[in-house]
């Protein structure tokens, strides 16, 4: 079998450590227990150095023998057909947590993504707060009824759906008690942790090499 | 087989016809040659009247036996895994129909979205302007170098892609022939034709039956 490898940055600065999206596809594998490598594109020219293999200018994406893909959600789809750890095998579960890997894209990150943009541009009457209200709000319905969102277990869904919440200016929006509950439960896995605690590993060590290099 | 059912809004006002998300679902089961049949919420509650079914309060959702799946995006998904006309089955084509299916969603709509919901509450400086300046303007480079998204034909992707890209005002976004002209190769395909002509005729036999109602 070929190797999974993720692609990402090889540096980048403190603010966004801990959330680069290759912890999505890292986290995956952790809990499928499927053996990946990391390697890196450079995060100085990163808006035009790698743009064959995603056009958008950003990462993660998935390179395995001749396959390759990118975006985090259609990553994690394609790690998930690989484990029922990820996503259950029975036609219910399977549909449960398609639609909910695609509402965490979709319906929540859609929004809870400009919302943050807009807040970060200093928008101090954020436009988007009504609608963010609203969608973080029907979520929280849902997560005080049930565990997780498909198939009564952890899925691919909670992993991506989770990683969108944990934001921590999402996390502090409005009073959640649920949502926060959820976001804890997801995070406390020995898998996040794992995936977490490499990412930053991983961008430590790139301090190391860029502050040597610019001794030289 | 049990039978395939869309679920959509028994009536919706004149502005967003020919664009509730029903229409993604008919076109792919259009393109696919699957049967299907189209049932309907009240609009009048819609908000509250369907959150069993659709937590968000939104339509379109499939149900198919005891499969019931909601998300325009994650239904599209599950219908292509009935037909490699929506999606191939080689690794490489499904991956990369998967990957574009994705983008549409999360690349491209989740700026485009935001954008059109701030240009229609108003904002003569839609702050969210330079990020779709952006995102259209590296799809247009794609688009300029194929006829296709994935896999060098039509597929799912494209269906999704080009129905993010051909509401009106982000059509009119800048000077993207490229886009332009994908967007008129998408929507030129007869199974689009039938499934706008369908639903535009779905809301007309509607518009008959409340005439009748409030008369009575």
């Amino acid at each position: 079998m070929s190797e999974l490898t993720i692609w990402t940055l090889d540096w980048v600065p403190e603010m966004p450590r801990g959330f680069v999206r290759d912890l999505r596809l890292r986290w995956a594998c952790e809990e499928a227990g499927l053996s990946y490598a990391v390697r890196t594109i450079a995060f100085d020219d990163r808006e035009t150095n790698h743009l064959e293999d995603q056009p958008f200018g950003q990462v993660p994406y998935l390179k395995e023998g001749g396959v390759e893909i990118f975006e985090s959600g259609a990553g994690l789809l394609h790690l998930a057909r690989k484990s029922d750890k990820l996503m259950p095998r029975d036609p219910v579960g399977e549909a449960e947590t398609l639609q909910w890997t695609i509402a965490a894209l979709n319906s929540i990150e859609m929004v809870s993504v400009p919302w943050w943009f807009l807040k970060m541009s200093g928008d101090a009457n954020n436009p988007l707060t009504p609608w963010m209200d609203k969608r973080l709000g029907q979520l929280e319905k849902v997560l005080s009824a049930q565990e997780w969102l498909a198939a009564g277990r952890f899925t691919v869904a909670d992993l991506l759906m989770a990683d969108v919440l944990r934001v921590s200016d999402v996390r502090a929006f409005g009073n959640r008690p649920a949502t926060e509950a959820y976001v804890k439960r997801a995070t406390a896995r020995p898998s996040f942790k794992k995936a977490q605690a490499d990412q930053l590993a991983h961008f430590k060590v790139a301090d190391r090499k860029r502050a040597a290099a610019s001794q030289k």
